[in-house]
């Protein structure tokens, strides 16, 4: 039994580790950290756990993660880059759920976070966790940067097209939607459900912390740069990301459609997760709701010079704490699907 | 491995018994049916299935159900009434999600439902399915008569105080709330998103088809008449019934509140699905999102002569397809549980 | 033109009476303080009044409303106490939208808004503002207490059947659902929409400040003691509240149901914002949503002992804002309706 | 006063125009036909009415519209066409809010709407009813083609820089999202609150009819041709459209971003109904909720080669009937505003 250690276990990402591992049969949460909560029931604090998990948050000032084989940080931006090193010295693996070691660039992060980093040492060790691209890295880590949620649909849309060539690497538009859980479990007047429902807007529209990161990621998938402009959007809705990407067809006279459609096909056939439906479908964020799964459809429009690529996820899991779980079998050596699979919850 | 058949394999009722058996380790379902979608495969149909099952639909004419060990019922009235006789003689066990064998008195079910029973010389035999009420004779039965939505809020709600005399059974209140997929899976203007949300509504004010099915049961477990107002309301969310029921107590003056708490919590004390909350707490319908538990708790307003339940329900789980598989493990022997155990889906 | 000062502009209560005013033609809000966002342009605050209003927020520390002719208070519990005897005495009338004069039991409001209050001496003066018990003393008032949202839509529900002497007067139960701008624009977890939205729970089922206020009614209104038990629930929408009423016929078997719907009619004939529906239909909140009316039907479930009256309005505007403006209007001998006259936002 | 028929007076943009008419000053329907509700009370069907008008649907088989000075098609797609030309013969003018005059080109029409055209001869007179470009042919017509919900706000978030010449008129995306009354009042299972609330996706990715439509005015407007990409989605909400639109900048090392908000504030300086916010600002479409109003804001993410317009309209009111009642203003030279000056509807 792997012993888990949960750093800010009374967020959305927290929580929904508490959910997913709670029914990991090789993997159980022996601390789980709250300053605001601390030695409270953790199921008093979330009634829908009752009967699921008997934890008492402790104390984070006197957790010292004793006995754990590997500790998830679910905190605010900032906090895992503080304690990972003294983890890591103490032969304690770290998955780190808030961006802390996505940024391999030093500056970049700095100047996105507007934080000093207190561990750049580790940003070169760090793994980016997005196993259809890092497996084997992963697997071989003791430090992984879990991916952000609007990263991880982006890039799963766009792998397969800019590994094989088949689109220009420059302008590429992403237009993401979010359900409100990605925007975490803070009392904010704009989440309220009298402002945010029946309602849509978008929001960090001239620049957002995940444009960086989803260009890293593009940039080493296919290996030149990269030219992208990202708009990201909140939904009404409690989970779910729905990425549309819009890209320019590399040859589009000698371009079939079906060629398109075959390499998310050929790329994604191993894949556990990434799920390709047929051409010309639109997948619902429904349809991955508490699962670990991307769905992703192609579209040409009018048969034209562009692809439309549609990607959901639910932010929660496959773009969180779903993905973290995956991460920590592959680095356990654990069948990487292990406590991940059952049916969405649909309707 | 037991051998499910299933009828009406696309209403929501049915889907969520794909969901859920999708899972089971001692069950699969080897038949669904549907009129409508015969021959197309279900994970087609429902995308969110994609991966859990792989079958296809199979048309209702043509199906015999040879092989299977049980069948179950999820179409709309009237259906299960005809066929169950011929599966019962070839030994094939029947759980009618739907109304035809919920009511003893054949007279009392025909007036609220409209029609002449197919076969009303079972209405004797079957077993109301709840099994708080009727475990021992679920276990032995052959044909169960899968509770109501409602029924199954009200009654568990009620349960303690009758069973112990505390409340009186005249004047009792039952002001019920559920989710929109209480009303089936069907294309009606009045459940529309644009009709529907951001709005509520009490429905069938002045008589609903469970009102006699809640009467029965709470007076096979009161053992004497019970009067009962109730009234149902329409929620905008998707699944979750939340029952509010008030009542007199029979002795105010001599009566403890805590004795009100103890009779709950010692009634359910073995109960593997129904948890009792703290006194003065509120459970919400999301606690219970996804997964066979009720959920209670007691309110003493102003210390006075009434008493307040609250019971939470996910209608399509507790209420419906969750119930049934709880049914069904009783019927073969399987631990109560199996299959049904996993946290709910907050947030 | 009347000239109004505004207290608590910020809040969902002041936000709805800068939205109503902007189209009255007989009044203008000369003033609105809010000490959150001082100096700031109101529809910079909420740009859906951009074009419609053009009013900064002032400092409330720094107000004198000097020249007006009405204050409104919209803002927090033991506001308006502190500061309404100096506006009296300089001849500005005042309408209270908290609770500060709505209970005339000093001993009851202190018991139960856990303050001292500050002016108990205005509280034998103070007007309720219900037009339609009280609307000749309102025309007379310069302080007038305006009415909660429960109570409001609670004692429209139960006034004509109190007067006629139809029903008992104890014994009656009050299942109330409020939609969530009913808890104000306060940034807590609870309400955030990843939290309330899909889900649906009582509070207070214990005991709520609403349920003196409506008592004190209701016995205005029965000339006995009422018996009720009053539980409010919180709905996933931005507006609107049902109250379902539940009371036992005073004589069932001489009373006829026409008898009931007729003493509906009869007493609200005259009633501008008051409309009762056919026997037997259902009034959906969203039929009221902007608009200043309360809706009411009437059940007798199965012709028995009981009756269940079904009463919604929007809780910002009958239940709060409009019926403010409805009691100016009558303060200031303009029409009552002035203001107040267009049709609700369906869909 | 002027006398108005209404043809299709059960669908949204139909129900919309009743409440809409319901308030203005100087026009009122006198005919509302429905093949499905005729002879029932129109607030019978719409009880949010009730108060607000007093007619009876006629039947559509026996309205001649006499003495009606214009008739609304608020019909489905094919209707008006089959009977305006003996309307206008008649002298009586026309908006149609469906499709059937907006497409210049015959055969382009044809072929998206999968019909023979009954009146092509009109299709060069017809005027699309856009008045922020084609204003004073519409103060001139008898016949208006009412524009879509889509083209309405994505070609007023590029109008002025394509007249300005500040963008590129090829490499367009425009990324839309829609509230749920878009797909109109029909019970079909993927409108029901269970199915698409809580829930986001794409829909018609491939080609959707609004793409020549856009395509049409935007080169109306530019000149030149133009090179678009058009995805819809679905949102959960009720009314409300959001375009995010991207272009690339024609001389971006020349381009200042001022000049980019320069060229909205200037272009639309005049307008009644379109209102440009400061530049990096996010509109919401709450903000429009009921009302006859285009909010728009500008980005230039990171300051690089890219534009990103967000607009967002009431898809009932500027996007359908609120830019009918415009129309209408201006053919029989009211104000342009009458009727349609009132604030949004929020929280």
């Amino acid at each position: 039994m792997i012993k888990l250690g949960l750093v800010g276990a009374t967020g959305y990402t927290g929580l929904e580790l508490l959910r997913l591992l709670a029914r990991h049969p090789e993997a159980e949460i022996v601390v789980a950290t709250s300053r605001s909560e601390k030695s409270r029931n953790v199921a008093d604090v979330f009634p829908a756990l009752r009967g699921a998990i008997d934890l008492r948050y402790a104390d984070p000032a006197e957790t010292t993660f004793e006995g754990c084989d590997l500790v998830f940080f679910a905190a605010p931006n900032g906090t895992a880059m503080q304690a990972v090193p003294g983890l890591l010295d103490r032969g304690i693996k770290v998955i780190d759920l808030a961006a802390d070691y996505r940024i391999r660039d030093r500056s970049v992060w700095e100047r996105w976070y507007g934080m000093t980093h207190a561990s750049p040492e580790l940003l070169s060790e760090a793994v980016y966790g997005l196993p259809e691209i890092n497996r084997e890295r992963i697997r071989q880590s003791r430090l992984v940067a879990n991916p952000g949620c609007y990263p991880t649909a982006t890039v799963l849309a766009l792998l397969p097209l800019l590994e094989s060539g088949l689109i220009e690497a420059s302008g590429i538009v992403a237009d993401c939607k979010s359900g409100i859980t990605g925007a975490g479990r803070k009392a904010a007047t704009g989440l309220l459900l009298a402002e945010a429902s029946d309602n849509f807007k978008a929001y960090s529209a001239s620049g957002h912390r995940h444009h960086p990161e989803i260009l890293q990621a593009l940039e080493q998938v296919s290996g030149q740069a990269v030219g992208l402009t990202f708009v990201p959007h909140l939904l009404p809705i409690i989970r779910g990301i729905n990425a549309t990407v819009y890209a320019q067809l590399s040859a589009p006279d000698a371009c079939e459609t079906q060629a398109l459609q075959d390499s998310f096909e050929r790329r994604y056939a191993g894949e556990p997760f990434v799920d390709v439906l047929p051409q010309g479908t639109h997948p619902e964020t429904r349809s991955v709701r508490g699962v670990n799964v991307c769905r992703i459809a192609l579209h040409r429009p009018m048969e034209g010079e562009r692809v439309v690529v549609l990607s959901v996820i639910d932010n929660l899991v496959k773009g969180a704490a779903g993905q973290a779980i995956q991460n920590m079998n592959l680095m356990f050596g654990l069948s990487e699907t292990t406590g991940l699979e059952y049916p969405a919850l649909a309707p």
